[in-house]
């Protein structure tokens, strides 16, 4: 890294002293928080700082210096969102967006139930005052499947938008993105661009088209992120594809669309919120994650905290503690869902930019493998357990498990849901952040008391734990989680142990 | 803005609610902070909200609706912000980079002086390294003139670069940008995109080439925003080009690359910090400016506070509060260094998204009349006030002033310096405020204590009101400047005398 050429005077002492201070500011305080191994990736651990320290010194030239970048840590971090735009009625304002980006023909994308809302009439209304062009595609589905992306971008191949408008929830902008990933690279198989081990994990290498994304919900923050998630049917795993590249232009937010959720899909989707907000400020520092990157386009979105995502999170954490039970409990009122929206928009530039864990890892298994639960106020052929509860269910184990590693984060997290944590010892941080959540859910009514509530019982925990090992990309954010495979399985065990009632 | 549409039962009283609670959380308290005025465009006010609220009603077609848009306040805020990278030692990614965006040929923006440090050096390595053609344009001058940037564009005309990379302080970064524009937009007259009054206001409706700004240092946080400043000489004024589409497509924030900053120079960039922070934090908010844009192409950067603009502005306070004194007083202290590194980036994203007001305004006539101060650390052949040091010197007057237009906020600000305003009543949160800042700059030493330090007197404060007014872009956000001119012009003359002396 070129110290030698860069510092004039005692180049050594300086650089040394620098690296050493120029450390993110909340090193992780506990042992058991240096998980740097990576799943799978190398089981056990050299000595990374005196790696990372001779290359500093001897190092000349950087990337290709003679170091293994894979035994390096992270030493820098990389903030990427899309335009936002929030007030209420902005969906109006697309056609124009349109227009001024030169577009003269779109690809509209929605599921059947979307298509009926006034989200898409103003958007209809939008394109077509401004004489821009446009296609539906309205089949998207609820959990979307690689075989409906596929149908998806069949659609859109034909067509030749210029441009994308998803215009639904996060399994409606997750398509678009698809869609407009494989319009662009129509050679390429499916599982080229899904996350490793299951796919090949290739970068996107290619500025995409224009995406514009509405959202109806306030959940996922998918307007935001460089990330889509589906289910894999072939290997039976919930993956996804995540690159920067494959981030929205613009996410128009207006809190005039998602009024019309209903109190049980505010609650789920707000759950989701929390979750994304509390696993990004607890995930692993960007600079204990390894290995650097030998490019910047191999660099993650899910990097890890960092210092920029850590104002997102805690930000998102604090509006949802705030709105989230308003919003469920009186449809009436907007403030409280209109900062719903703007708390999923920016936990989205959070997690977005940082990961999520084990609540989202641990989830996928937890909803693919449903005994049979219905959750209340969901109408649905086949029982499906929400994304937002599959993720909070887990959370005070979780919680209880990472608090260790930082607890001074997880003191602070507890302290946003209005906890005095004054006298609470730093090790029962993890505790105390548990208690907290254990508490918010019960309060806002209808979410389960645990893993048993949804069918769960001890012998499906096996199951589970196999379901969870494969979500990697997430896993290795995990704090305090064992890079060997079966210490691993054991932490992962216990977890669903103690999930299975608060 | 069709609600009739939008609602089923009881439209109106349900959107005409909507439109009550979906207000920015912190309502202006102050009758004299209702200034949507706008200087020069409408003397007058008439009934806004009644206005608004008609329109919500009736108006089925939107922005095609007959209401008079100007006479409407804003209902959406947009953000947008360059990615970032941050960490020591990424400057030599940048070659990496471009060839990941298949550029070619770059044109390297710099100055004579940066162009003999390491940084620089960096960057010829990272391109050669990655064999990325580049030409250097090393003739940037500080505090550019429309004369340099002209000179500036003539050098890149005949390159023909595929993208830019700018490599230097604010000055270089914003030269680099008015390049990228003027190459894109070749037969333009250099006046139609400067901010009005001056020039026509323009807006930018073409996608510029890749621009990768890399900050030297830790202050305009121009690698984030869309701004761009200079002298414009004709008309004896300090201008500039603001649009969204000016703005970096990456900022590289290397700590490495600020360390050559001797110790003055750290303390009024710092300074600059640390106004970006406070004006944007205490602008008018968002959905008091007018007019509300008719196209979002119109939707000005500097568009007032904003839920999003608040979380980077106020974050970028505290971390400037903490980290400057320490930076500017130990050489050797990286941490700091980095921290003020990364809180310049973040007030740019806040400042960018909402705007700076009085301390900015005031600030361009105050260096550009500079009676013949020279600031201690500076050694130039013409005397200059640095702008970190224009801009602070009227701080504590600035928020005495603004004070009332919003009690809480100024408290906020107040605490963020550490004073405990459990006690302060409201209406002396400006005089708080004041007082903290003044504290602050007596703290960190050789700082001016009043424009009297400066060589001005009372004589000058005429000259210095004429030279505050053109600033027409960021008054327009300074909460309780009036919008009649005569009231305006003696606003300002108090204003000056109260920053005579601390």
């Amino acid at each position: 890294m070129a110290a030698a050429v860069r510092v004039a005077p005692s180049a050594a002492t300086r650089a040394l002293k620098l690296l050493r201070t120029v450390q993110y500011t909340h090193p992780p305080s506990c042992p058991c928080h240096s998980n740097p191994g990576h799943h799978h990736h190398h089981a056990a651990r050299p000595q990374i700082d005196a790696y990372a320290q001779r290359t500093w010194q001897t190092g000349r030239r950087g990337f290709a210096s003679p170091m293994d970048p894979s035994q390096q840590k992270e030493y820098a971090f990389e903030m990427a969102a899309s335009s936002i735009r929030f007030g209420p009625g902005v969906t109006q304002e697309v056609g124009m967006d349109f227009k001024n980006m030169g577009v003269k023909r779109v690809c509209v994308v929605t599921d059947p139930t979307v298509r009926q809302l006034t989200a898409m009439k103003q958007v209809e209304e939008a394109l077509s005052r401004e004489g821009v062009e446009y296609d539906i595609f309205d089949k998207v589905r609820v959990e979307p499947k690689d075989s409906s992306i596929k149908e998806a971008i069949e659609f859109a191949k034909p067509y030749k938008p210029d441009a994308f408008l998803a215009v639904g929830g996060g399994s409606v902008i997750d398509t678009a993105k698809l869609m407009n990933l494989y319009t662009e690279y129509p050679d390429a198989d499916f599982l080229d661009f899904v996350n490793a081990p299951l796919g090949n994990g290739r970068p996107i290498d290619k500025q995409l088209k224009p995406l514009i994304a509405i959202p109806t919900t306030a959940g996922t923050g998918s307007e935001t992120t460089g990330t889509a998630i589906f289910d894999l049917v072939a290997k039976r795993a919930k993956t996804g594809i995540a690159h920067r590249n494959l981030k929205p232009t613009l996410g128009i937010c207006d809190p005039l669309n998602t009024r019309t959720m209903p109190a049980a899909v505010k609650a789920s989707s707000g759950l989701d919120v929390l979750c994304h907000a509390l696993e990004s400020w607890t995930a692993i520092p960007f600079n204990e994650r390894t290995p650097r990157p030998t490019n910047p386009i191999m660099r993650p979105a899910y990097q890890g905290a960092n210092p920029i995502s850590d104002i997102f999170s805690l930000s998102a954490l604090r509006s949802t503690v705030k709105y989230l039970p308003r919003s469920v409990k009186d449809p009436e009122d907007f403030e409280a869902q209109s900062e719903m929206l703007l708390a999923a928009t920016l936990a989205g530039v959070g997690f977005g930019n940082a990961g999520v864990h084990l609540c989202h890892g641990m989830s996928y298994p937890i909803s693919g493998q449903n005994p049979g639960y219905q959750h209340a106020g969901y109408e649905v052929s086949t029982p499906i357990i929400p994304h937002g509860v599959s993720v909070a269910v887990s959370a005070p184990a979780v919680f209880r498990f990472t608090g260790p590693s930082n607890p001074e984060r997880h003191l602070a997290a507890a302290e946003a849901f209005g906890v005095d944590v004054t006298n609470v010892k730093r090790e029962d941080a993890g505790e105390a952040l548990a208690d907290a959540v254990t508490a918010f859910l019960a309060e806002l009514g209808d979410q389960p008391k645990g893993l048993k509530e949804l069918g769960f019982g001890h012998d499906h925990i096996d199951a589970l734990v196999e379901g969870t090992i494969p979500q990697a990309r997430v896993l290795m954010l995990a704090p305090g989680l064992a890079a060997e495979l079966e210490r691993e399985r054991d932490q992962l065990r216990r977890l669903f142990e103690d999930a299975m009632v608060h």
